[in-house]
């Protein structure tokens, strides 16, 4: 029987300010990709959003950025890898206290956004990341963009370095994801998306932009947390996997 | 064979800026209050200062703090318990992170400024940090001044309560320290400090600012970080310390 | 005729955060307390509004705040009177700068959140918010709470002091707010509101919580800019007025 | 007569970190590029030095940066150039309410450190420095590396562009600077310096890390304000300078 993750970004408000709706997505996803203050989430979120995941039994990634609040972790910052590491470490044991308390740890290390781009390509920074992880409990994986240097690093490290889909992302013939302002980046369609998925996660395979079929890999698919169909997508994804008969279920274990 | 700790505040350097002779001073206490990014201590800060007290056998504390790097954390800063709960959370985790690289772990915790200050008396925000403490690790230590509601909040939690000693603060006939805006506040002879500080080792007493004796207990001696003269003094209490046969050791095991 | 000033805190969003409706409430008031980014509003927030509030004939006042951007300012601050000043001219001075590129200037003062609370009694603090004023721009008046220690200083640098009511909030028989755990606290009826504040602009009284008639004087209305009512609110305020023949024109001229 | 402008970064401590001796600096300079808060400058620190200035009749210029107080603004961020130009804005702004009370205001805007060095290339950050100083006050000159994207654009846009020389830098025979990394980057020799500069003001040429002379044109030259021997090499260029019969004038009238 074909398993897949459910990955979303969560615990992104910031004091007064709230972005998605949390309580929803933690009612759908299997992993929680949690902020851990750098680009949002203040203290209080984290532990909000580690508790209620712990209790509904979903496992709580660490979702580390750029320090830039006002930027949403989304510019990239040209940190010296050596301050990238200490950054990572930082958050990491900042989520891991939450975790602590609602009696559950972090699973696994998820860049954010900018950090995330940046270590596609970025050897430097991506072996930065991934030596923090690996400095702090080489048992965690690292989730990423398959064919980063990301996941690349993670492998030569000797971490579990699990690839991941992206729901509403179109694909080029060759697997990778459309550039967002090329027509065919983002997937609206909640059908079309799901079945998208449940050809991946059964045949391997999905359909690029161009109508071919290119071979995928994910052990795990991000839905987004915050959009204003958030909640609506991860509803349908969820309903279509269960009849096409996909177990979700956490990728760490 | 009398016993004594000796701390000091550390690792309150902030990217470009540094504050103190963190290296020298390592050399010198037995633990090593550090400061976690919310007053001071960026997270490579952090990093140097814990891999290097880890090598040196001094023991980390978590120097918490309000979020308040332009106040330094000497502002008080009315934040509800149930925050203030998150904030130190955070703040521990982010510094057990550090220690984990380095091969040890946070071993107690101490408020720093304004916080120190506040938990003396204010009843709310003393339970805060200590339920922080208990709920992350119902065996870390507490350390603060004697009579606080800070240690009081600790024991009544179960938490081992730790009161400290200053150096070179004058002492009121009860016991208190003499504000600092009052004549003997302040004790800058580091002949007589010390001499003063083998006293309460010894037997219990120190002489307060009026020429009376006071009964004051304390495990641990708290000598200043980064003033001018703070390498000078720790120096000369370490080797008064040695000459009176007081044995130098951190209070936690 | 009558006249009075409506104000609303707008330009509160944060970078990926967005709070409230500040093109709609900017259509409703005549005066917007524009966040300088201390507990809200990034300088391309603070751009937006002002470009968008000159373009509207609104006056733009300058919201200062503690730096506090986590408790959104609503928590008390034990900053000394000095550094106090120097932030609240920080905080004029780059709003201005967003005023002058789009045309206009700061034109009052009013202290937000906690910072407002706390200038009610906090004479230190009061006097440092209205020396900051005075020593930029002694034309510029400042709004605030009737009574409050803030208008005293105002009254007593020579500044002009402007009084304001708040449209949503019941008064005890003394004109006081009545605080916001009591029953009585907060008007959610529109009409209702609408009809006590035609009453105060025409006859100078309000109904008291208690049912008796107490004197308040104002020059300025103050409505909710970022409640999940606070646009209908607004809206029924400003016709109703209309209805009682009270043109509405900012106090600043 | 020749003339040149002395210019040197200050105002750059914050909070309880002190950074540079702006005291000895300010009796040194004509002109002070005062730190904004975004890198470095606390609003008191930005007040302290723009009063200073303001009475040693020191120019007092605005260094802009990236919001990067961890990174002392020395590191690349990837701001989308119309959220540059706001944040600029909001700088410029800031210090200016700080002259304003101090009696003087804003004369000149220089970018620091990574900002600096990203706009020598970067033409649509370049263009966002640039288009804020023009819309904020199109007589600001704007002071940079000759032949950067930064003056190019300050030219284009019909402001004053201030080539500066550094002091203590190597140039290659192109008349570039010696990237920091390779032999000849530094110079550590203040006579050697200072007569380096002098013939640049009097020739209008430098001796290149070569041993060949290449045309240099400057109206400012650019001293460091916060390196150890800041104030020593400041103090002999300056007597250099004297002897040379060289004027020292700040660029701005």
């Amino acid at each position: 029987m074909a398993v897949l993750d459910l990955n979303a970004d969560l615990g992104e408000s910031f004091g007064q300010w709230v972005l998605g709706d949390d309580e929803a997505m933690l009612g759908l996803v299997t992993s929680a990709n949690v902020a851990c203050g750098f680009h949002a989430g203040d203290p209080s979120t984290l532990r909000w959003a580690t508790a209620h995941a712990a209790r509904g039994g979903v496992a709580v990634g660490a979702q580390v950025s750029y320090p830039d609040l006002r930027g949403f972790g989304r510019r990239f910052v040209d940190v010296e890898p050596s301050a990238l590491t200490d950054d990572v470490l930082y958050q990491l044991g900042a989520l891991e206290a939450m975790c602590r308390v609602a009696g559950t740890r972090v699973r696994y290390v998820k860049p954010h956004g900018a950090l995330y781009n940046a270590t596609r390509t970025h050897t430097g920074q991506a072996r930065a990341v991934v030596e923090a992880v690996r400095s702090y409990d080489p048992s965690l994986p690292v989730l990423g963009l398959p064919g980063s240097e990301l996941l690349r690093a993670a492998e030569s490290a000797g971490l579990r370095a699990v690839p991941e889909f992206f729901v509403d992302r179109g694909y080029t013939p060759e697997g990778a994801l459309v550039p967002r302002r090329e027509p065919g980046a983002l997937l609206d369609d909640a059908a079309e998306a799901t079945e998208r998925l449940v050809r991946m996660v059964t045949d391997g395979v999905v359909r690029a932009v161009d109508g071919t079929d290119v071979a995928v890999r994910a052990e795990s698919a991000c839905v987004h947390g915050d959009s204003p169909g958030a909640v609506a997508m991860a509803t349908a994804v969820r309903d279509g996997l269960a009849r096409a008969g996909v177990e979700l279920a956490a990728f760490t274990t």
